[in-house]
C-alpha cells in the first residue's frame, strides 16, 4: 500500500462552547485540503468518522450534512467504529484510492460531545459496549479497571506506574498548543485525583472533548503528479473482537490490536522495532501500557516499565503519543484516529515544534473503539 | 468491476416480534454464506449497514456486536447513511475487493425498527434529515409530499397515478414470501386510505419493519477459482445532496441519483435502455415515479405514465420492483439496500418464483437516503 498524505489539519480540541459540529468539521475539512495544496474540486470522495451525532443530536446521515456544508456532490460516507470511527475512516479511504476508483479522498473525524450533561455523555459512549456491560452498570472506565487490576494482579505494575503514563502524556501535551489540556502533571497530583473506578483515578482519564481533524489523501500516482514528497501510508489493517469484556480469553491484551498490527507489519513489510515514533489510544494509562506491548514494542508485562524508565517520552528510545496522546490531546470520539494520523504528518513534516521528534521516518497509530471490540493500524513512512 | 455475487439470504420482513437485531443479523449471515457454499471462515472482511441501532437501543459499534455474535475477528465495519446505509455497505465491501486486500466480503444489512413506539421511530427516522426539517415539524412522508406537490404542479399527475405505483408494488408483493405485506390492493383502497400529509395517504407509504438481508461477494478470481457463474455487479456508484430539501435547485428529480446512475452507467458500459429490471428506492410512491425519470428510464415527468401503461410491471417493458419494494415487501432501513441486491440475485438465478421474470440479464437498484442526499446505484449482469 502507499497512500500519500498530501495534507492534514486539526481544530484545536477543547470544550469548544462556541463552535458546533458543522463549525469543526468545516474548519477541519478546507484547513487539510489547504494544506494538502490541491483545490476542494479536486477531492473525489469523502470518508467521516462520528460516534455520537445521532445520540447528542438526533442528527443521523451526516454524510449528507457534510456534503451541505462543503457544497459538494461527491459520496460522503460515515464509518462509526465507536472510537475507533476516524481509524476506520480513514481505512475505508485508503481502500477506496486502492479500488482505484479514486485518485483523491478526503477523511474527516470529528464530534461535538460538550452539548450534553456529562451523564447523559456516559450513556452514549456506553452505547460502545456490550448490553450486559450497560445493563450490569459498568461505565468505560470501570470495564479498564478491570483490565488494570487483571494487570496489577499479573504484572505486578501498580497505580504509580500509569501515573507516569499520564505525567509523561502531559508533558508532551504540554508542547502541543492544540491540546485540550496543554500543561504538565507531577505523579503525585495523578495520585492525590479521585478514585473514579479502582485503581484509575480522574488523572488517568482521557477527557471530554470536542474537536476535529482532516486528512487528503492521494494515490501514489497523484502524489507523483504533483512532485510530492510526502508521507506515505504502507500499512492500513482493521481486526474485530468481542463487544463484551466477558468474552475474552485474556484482559490483560487487546487481541483485535495483536491481530491488527501483525497484519499491517506484514502488509508494510517493517517489523514492531523499526517504528520510530506513535500515536497510541490511550483511553486510560492501562490502555496505553497494554498497547507498547499488543503493538511488540514491548514484552508482556513490561509495557508499564518502558514508559517509567523515561523510553516512551520525547527524545527516547520510542516516542509515544508525542501529541498528548487522547489524555491530554483530548479524544473527540470520532476525531482521534484521524488526529493520530495528522500528528504523524506533522512530526514528519517537521512542523511539530517544541514537541518535534529527530526520529520521524516510521510511525504507527493504534486507534481502539469500546475495549477493543476494533482496532485500527496504520503504519506511516516518511 | 467485476465483484460476483457468490450467495444470497434474505430474512421475512415484518413485525417481528421474536426476533433481535443479533437473530436477524446471524441468519441473513449464515444464510448468505451457506448460500453462496463457502464456509464462513473463507470470508475475509465484512461491512454492515445499520441506521437505527443507537437511537433504538443504544447500541453503537455494531461492527464488533456482529464479530462477537458470529465468532470472527475479521474487520466488520459499520456504514451508516440513512436509509441507503445497506447499498453503501454493499459498495464499500465492493471496493475492500478491488482494493486487492480481500477476495471475499460478507455484507450485511438489518434493522429492528417495532422495538420502539411509533413516534418515537419517527422522531429517529428524521435524524436522517436537516436540523431545520425536524424543528419545523416536517417528517418524511411531509418532505416527499412537497415534492409530489411540485411534481403534480409541474407535470400534470395526480393521486391516482401514484397509487397505481402501490398497486403495481403490492401485487409482486403478492407473489413475495418473504414480503411484510404480500397482498395486492386496488386503486381504491389506496385512494380510501387515510391522508397522511396530503397528497400522500397511509397506502402511499412504506411501512416500519424488522428485517435483514446478506451478501456474500467475491473477486472475479475467486470467483472464477470456484467455478461460479453467477452474477456479477459491474457498477457501484454513489453521490450526495445537500441534507435539506430548502437547499435544492429541483423537487422533482434528486440530483444525487442522477448523478450515480449517470456514472454507473459509464462505469458498466451500458445505457438505461439496456436495463431489464431494477429495485428502486419507493419509500414513498412519488419516489418511484422520480426515480424511473433520474434514472433514465423514462423522460422527465413520464415515470407515472409508464407505471399507468403496466409497463413496470412484471412482464412489462422494464419491471421495476419484482420484490415488492419498500412499498410492499417493508422497508427495514440498513437493510434495504442489500436486500434490493438479494432480489436481483434471486432473480438471475431463477429462483424468483411466481415473480420470476424472464428478462434477467442487466439489472440496476437505486438506494437512497433521505430526501436523496445520498444515493447509491449498483448495476448487476448475469
Amino acid at each position: 500500500m502507499k497512500i500519500t498524505i498530501l495534507g492534514a489539519y486539526q481544530t484545536k480540541f477543547g470544550e469548544l462552547w462556541d463552535k458546533s459540529l458543522k463549525d469543526l468539521s468545516s474548519e477541519a475539512a478546507f484547513g487539510a485540503v489547504e494544506d494538502a495544496g490541491v483545490l476542494f474540486k479536486d477531492i473525489q470522495t469523502a470518508y467521516f468518522g462520528n460516534k455520537m451525532s445521532p445520540q447528542i443530536t438526533g442528527q443521523n446521515h451526516v454524510g449528507s450534512l457534510l456534503a451541505e456544508i462543503l457544497g459538494t456532490d461527491i459520496p460522503i460516507t460515515r464509518i462509526e467504529a465507536a472510537c475507533a470511527s476516524g481509524g476506520s475512516a480513514v481505512r475505508q479511504a485508503c481502500m477506496a484510492i486502492e479500488s482505484g476508483q479514486y485518485e483523491t479522498a478526503l477523511v474527516l473525524g470529528a464530534e461535538k460531545m460538550t452539548d450534553l450533561a456529562i451523564s447523559e455523555i456516559s450513556v452514549g459512549l456506553m452505547g460502545a459496549a456490550s448490553e450486559q456491560e450497560r445493563e450490569s452498570g459498568l461505565s468505560f472506565v470501570g470495564l479498564y479497571a478491570l483490565m488494570a487490576r487483571k494487570y496489577f494482579d499479573k504484572y505486578g505494575a501498580g497505580e504509580k506506574d500509569l501515573a507516569a503514563i499520564a505525567v509523561k502524556n502531559h508533558f508532551h501535551g504540554s508542547l502541543n498548543p492544540k491540546a485540550q489540556f496543554p500543561f504538565v502533571l507531577t505523579i503525585d497530583q495523578v495520585m492525590a485525583s479521585s478514585m473514579v473506578a479502582d485503581p484509575l483515578k480522574l488523572l488517568d482519564c482521557s477527557p471530554i472533548t470536542d474537536g476535529a481533524a482532516g486528512l487528503v489523501l492521494a494515490s501514489e500516482k497523484y502524489a507523483k503528479k504533483l512532485g510530492s514528497k510526502k508521507p506515505v501510508i504502507i500499512a492500513s489493517k482493521q481486526a474485530s473482537d468481542t463487544l463484551s469484556l466477558s468474552k475474552r480469553k485474556d484482559l490483560t491484551s487487546l487481541a483485535g490490536a495483536e491481530k491488527a498490527a501483525g497484519e499491517a507489519y506484514r502488509q508494510a513489510g517493517v517489523e514492531a522495532k523499526d517504528i520510530e515514533f506513535a500515536e497510541v489510544h490511550d483511553c486510560f494509562t492501562i490502555a496505553e501500557a497494554m498497547a507498547l506491548e499488543d503493538l511488540g514494542f514491548c514484552k508482556k508485562g513490561e509495557g508499564y516499565i518502558a514508559v517509567g524508565k523515561g523510553k516512551t517520552r520525547l527524545g527516547g528510545e520510542r516516542a509515544i503519543n508525542l501529541s498528548g496522546g487522547l489524555k491530554a490531546c483530548g479524544h473527540p470520539v470520532g476525531a482521534t484516529g484521524v488526529k493520530q494520523l495528522v500528528e504523524v504528518y506533522s512530526q514528519m513534516m517537521g512542523r511539530a515544534g517544541k514537541r518535534q521528534t529527530k526520529k520521524n521516518k516510521l510511525a504507527l497509530t493504534h486507534n481502539i473503539g469500546g475495549t477493543g471490540g476494533t482496532a485500527v493500524i496504520h503504519i506511516v513512512k516518511n
